[in-house]
């Protein structure tokens, strides 16, 4: 396991209420067990328990308040912005006006004052790390356009000047980048390399005659691309280019340039692109750049981690090149924290639509005209676990963004705290990211036609966070290092290990292989259940159960990948490569079942933190929904590995089913408002009580008619009233 | 099991060449048995057989022209076309330009006589209705809006007028129709009422004072919405309404209602709304109607399966008014089978697109500077089984495209026929747009920024795909419809059967539980298998095998559900609804089991066509990975019903992983080429070869300033010269 604080030890007191009912109908049937379980007891310590209330309720406002967090005022401040029409996208915008729109929208957040909290006292910020990128994922609420492209100009360009620069630099050039004086773009990536920084071919030479860098774009390939205000409004750029002085090349340094002049045309030497139109987040004026010798004052090096003096000399507080480069990028993690965020405001969105419109929307209408959507329970499995786990992610950013807060505040900014930090954005962003665009196509399609209308934002909303999944990190590369530092934590562990613990865990796995082989564990399980399925479902939804099984998969996959790859460090660099290229697959999807496990964490402690009863109690299903959705999606692992019986494997998906969905069913309506989002916020026609509207004029007409005695005589019935007189 | 014909019987013929190789490294370990086999028994008939040789090809052209399939050259006629910019969508028109251009499209098409394929003789068509479609579907390539505006007019409007209309009809309307003077809307959809067109609450009632049809809209719900060419170009409709005479309701019939006048102002009566924006498929002019005592003459009745006379008597052919509707509708089908080669054709495209780019993209170079993308086995999980998956939709398309037409032509027109026909459709349809959506975006995303650029069509051909998941029968909709359609064969299947039949069935239930419970099958193949990793692999790759397993699943689940439905009939029809919303879930996985089944059925046969032998083989691998890659989706199901031991379900991801990508990978960019499109038709900068190029440049300049003696020294390796010295 990694060291990463979210994951509680498996011994951690039980937090939940005790979930009742029972999987057969009897309401004392079964219940939870407490405390750390052997998966072969568990299910036998069970005792009754009382019935489930009828009356359970949601406190919507008190944990509408928990879902804020601790950056509430920042996330208040945002929607009160969002909540006016200046701030919103319109939807039918071009390209052009939607850019200009954007601009004039980021303008608006600089004289609301709502883009100093981040920056140093000292430029008339407020040094309040956490809250910054709070209320920056909620703008995602008004527009992604505007939350990315001030992502770009604040959280990229200004805090680049920020954490590469030095104070000279943030006197000269902060005060105008915050308030968009300058604009300014993130020249990172180049259409040849993006995740791999490292191997940019931007180059930034000193030339000591001159006192001058000389950066330049040596090929096509190295131009940099898809940066947002490069194709029309940056007037300047933090450039990373590898930094070559005396012959010797430091690697990636990170440079201010200036790129247009007062009428917006580039400087002598500067060139680009635009872009051009795009899947989504078309308010933003992303392009490319490219330098011929272009020439900057050597003190344009944003000089806190590497800089060279009059005689070219180059000094660095870090000695290690490749320890430099990761600090120097890990600086710039926050825009993996506010992406993580924004796609759980983005998810709770679409939720909020889908299930507004579900709630009202009849179709196949039963005997009573009773039945809407989220009466099916098809729909219910389409909107409830991705509820469950959009709760999972809100409460797993909350703990992300704390982590952050420490880290950059100083509170906890050792070199474990920035790597763990680090890890955890690498595990929780793929999640999120990948997470939201599936959860809003299920909204969209759960909408039917209604979904695909811009008027009802679901389509534009999924179209803009596309890209989240591929920048700020492609989510497949963050997740090879969440693995990678899987593995060397592993590691770690084994080289402090003596040889009795070693010798103890190679017997472990010995027995292990045993006891899958013969299928004995399972049958162990099934014994003690019973054949029961009330006692294989007491053990399932069990905290303890469900944490020593998610638990358990982690260490067992990177235990697993940790034996097949001990002989990379002995191979040849090419055939180590290719070792670890075959278990690509299994590493990324280990690094997943971590983030996973960090979420399942992370919602399991909020549980704490709930006072109300019901709310508790309605949270405590939700979270059973979240982690035995997990464990259903992998059950053949849990099933072929030994931990779960055939009967409890069966149980889960039973119980998710006939128990969970009716349960929360009732509350799915109480758990999207908790998101709080106003009609401003929502704007979305099918989620305003139209549809109730329309179906009940409908219904007062056909009652009308009836009672009238206007209604024409089914065909159908006409049929049958024959066959009866016959 | 169902009756659809592309189920072979398990005892078919072993169609496709040994493969070959074995997971353990030995070539010669592990071979397929051939025929029916025993689960339990099969891999203990393995023998050995010859090693793969390494140099095997695939004939691109064969393989080609048999994908274009039988309507080969209706296929080309339309590719011809899409070749040409005039039919290609231009990214950045804005809606209303996009509207006119797709409007001018169809008037191409009409110049160029593609739309009169499908319509009769005597209105100068060709009665070819396989022929028709396949031209249809060919022309995503160009734009999908213009695809779905021709089905609009074409294959709905002017579909609805043949099939539900009487030759009167075909010679008054069709000729304009099809020459596109007469542009008209389908409306069916009302607000209210989408798969449910039985509920919808437009009403048209005879008037015998004046032998007219009185249409009327009684309020908001029932508006006809998202129809296309409603919302500009409709110069008529065909109107479903609710057939009221002499004060009886005989249900849902068309009618041909004139909706605009000469300067396409709306006539007295009719009302409208544009749609408005969409998610995708903008080139089309979706809107709503509405109708306020519109009267048309009493011969506008589209009077094939019901008529009324002048005293307003009701006589129809169909006595049942169930059949009578689900037979007007059933006329209808080719829209989703146009659906489901629409959806297949766009994921050949996407595939194209990121195979040739994942062909050329480096990014973390090897040490050889040679890795491009494809070489990574993640890349190749993300991208090889939707390749696969490809395959399988197109050749299953193929069948459902021989099905409809056998139908259309009279070839094959039984009540049975048909009934085969709505149900393939049923299933093929949601399987093919959902795997589009999922194929086009991870071909996005493997594509990284590049794939966010409209230049390189991804997002965009998404976007345009979104809608069809839900419209012509919204997928969960339908896949219901196959469920029950196969409780239905089931049921019949056991009203035939004698007692002795049900007592044998009953003892296989009992004996499978046993069985499952004890773990005493999979025990069994661990003892056949011994414990090696060929062998279990040497069974599950097995082409009867595979068969087998999906076979037997299905008819597990709908035996399965059978057992616990089997009480509804007795039920009051509330609790028996609340029985099967109980399993609406497992209703529709079951009828998504069956639809793969046929999916694969599909594949198997069409190895038997393939002459060569490296593209059989080839091909036999790629039907491989889709075969055990429904099974590893399921493994969970497999390894709990005692299918498969834990030792072979292991081996079915070892075998993916281990042998079936790395033999797959370089075929990767063939089995694209056999695809046929050519680069008008790609159209996407990123699969031109543009990457190959700039990275050419630039190892060329780093060569170049190695040679010279000017290419700086990298500070690591300084660090490590300065180690070494000392």
């Amino acid at each position: 396991m990694s060291t990463l604080e979210t994951s509680a030890p498996a011994s951690a007191p039980e937090p939940a209420p005790a979930a009742t009912g029972s999987a057969t109908g009897s309401p004392t049937a079964a219940v939870d067990a407490t405390g750390a379980v052997d998966p072969a007891t568990a299910a036998a310590s069970s005792v009754p328990s009382a019935p489930v209330p009828d009356d359970i309720t949601v406190d919507v406002t008190a944990l509408g308040e928990q879902l804020l967090g601790r950056w509430a005022d920042a996330r208040r401040h945002s929607r009160e912005l969002v909540a006016r029409p200046e701030f919103q996208r319109l939807p039918h915008l071009g390209m052009d006006e939607h850019r200009e729109r954007v601009l004039g929208q980021l303008k608006l957040l600089v004289e609301n004052g709502s883009v100093h909290r981040a920056f140093p006292k000292s430029v008339g910020g407020q040094e309040d790390n956490g809250g910054n990128i709070a209320s920056f994922e909620e703008l995602v609420l008004g527009d992604p356009s505007m939350q990315i492209k001030s992502g770009v100009q604040w959280g990229l360009f200004a805090a680049a000047i920020q954490h590469l620069g030095t104070d000279e630099h943030h006197q000269r050039w902060l005060p105008d980048a915050l308030g968009l004086a300058l604009p300014g773009a993130f020249a990172m990536t180049e259409t040849g390399h993006g995740s791999d920084v490292s191997a940019i071919g931007t180059t930034a030479t000193y030339d000591p005659a001159t006192d001058e860098w000389v950066i330049h774009t040596p090929f096509r390939a190295a131009w940099k691309d898809y940066l947002g205000n490069a194709a029309l409004h940056g007037r300047a750029a933090v450039v990373f280019a590898q930094l070559i002085t005396r012959n010797v090349n430091h690697g990636v340094h990170a440079f201010f340039v200036p790129l247009r002049d007062e009428t917006g045309a580039f400087l002598p030497g500067v060139g680009g692109e635009d872009d051009g139109l795009k899947g989504g987040l078309n308010g933003i004026d992303n392009g490319r750049l490219h330098f011929t010798n272009v020439r900057v004052p050597r003190t344009n090096l944003l000089n806190r981690y590497g800089d060279v003096d009059e005689n070219g000399v180059y000094t660095s507080p870090i000695a290690s090149p490749g320890r430099r480069f990761f600090t120097m990028l890990g600086t710039l993690v926050q825009g993996r924290v506010s992406l993580d965020g924004a796609a759980t405001v983005a998810s709770k969105l679409a939720l909020t639509i889908a299930i507004r419109y579900g709630s009202e929307r009849r179709q196949f209408d039963g005997a009573d005209g009773e039945v809407v959507l989220m009466d099916y329970q098809r729909h219910q499995r389409r909107l409830l676990p991705r509820l469950a786990q959009t709760y999972a992610m809100s409460f797993a950013h909350e703990v992300f963004l704390e982590k952050f807060d420490a880290v950059f505040s100083g509170a906890a900014d050792t070199d474990a705290d920035r790597e763990d930090l680090e890890t955890l954005a690498a595990a929780l962003k793929p999640l999120s990211t990948w997470a939201a665009l599936d959860i809003i196509q299920e909204a969209r399609e759960a909408c039917g036609g209604q979904g695909f209308l811009a008027e009802n934002r679901l389509v534009q909303l999924r179209a803009d966070m596309d890209i989240y999944a591929t920048f700020e990190g492609d989510n497949n590369v963050l997740l090879q290092l969440v693995a990678k530092r899987l593995l060397t934590d592993y590691s770690r562990a084994f080289a402090k290990a003596d040889a009795g613990v070693m010798a103890h865990y190679v017997a472990d796995q010995v027995e292990e292989a045993v006891v899958n082989r013969s299928g004995l564990r399972r049958l162990a399980q099934s014994v003690v259940d019973f054949g029961s399925t009330a006692r294989s479902v007491g053990y399932v939804r069990d905290t303890a159960a469900q944490r020593q099984l998610l638990t358990d998969r982690v260490e067992t996959m990177v235990a697993e990948l940790a034996g097949k790859l001990r002989s990379a460090s002995k191979l040849p660099r090419d055939e180590a490569a290719a070792l670890f290229n075959r278990h690509q697959n299994a590493l990324i999807e280990t690094a997943r079942a971590h983030g996973e496990l960090l979420q399942w964490e992370a919602f399991t402690q909020a549980l704490e933190h709930v006072e109300h009863a019901g709310t508790r109690q309605v949270l405590t299903w939700l979270r059973d929904l979240f982690g035995l959705g997990l464990i259903e999606k992998n059950l053949a692992w849990y099933v072929i590995h030994g931990r779960l019986s055939d009967h409890r494997a069966q149980a889960i998906t039973d119980y998710i089913d006939d128990r969970l969905l009716p349960r929360l069913r009732p509350h799915a309506l109480a758990l999207t408002d908790a998101f709080l989002l106003r009609d401003e916020h929502i704007r979305a026609e099918i989620a305003t009580g139209v549809e109730r509207e329309r179906q009940e004029e409908a219904r007062a007409y056909y009652a009308d008619l009836a009672a009238r005695g206007l209604a024409p005589i089914d065909e159908k019935d006409l049929i049958a009233a024959k066959k009866a007189r016959r």
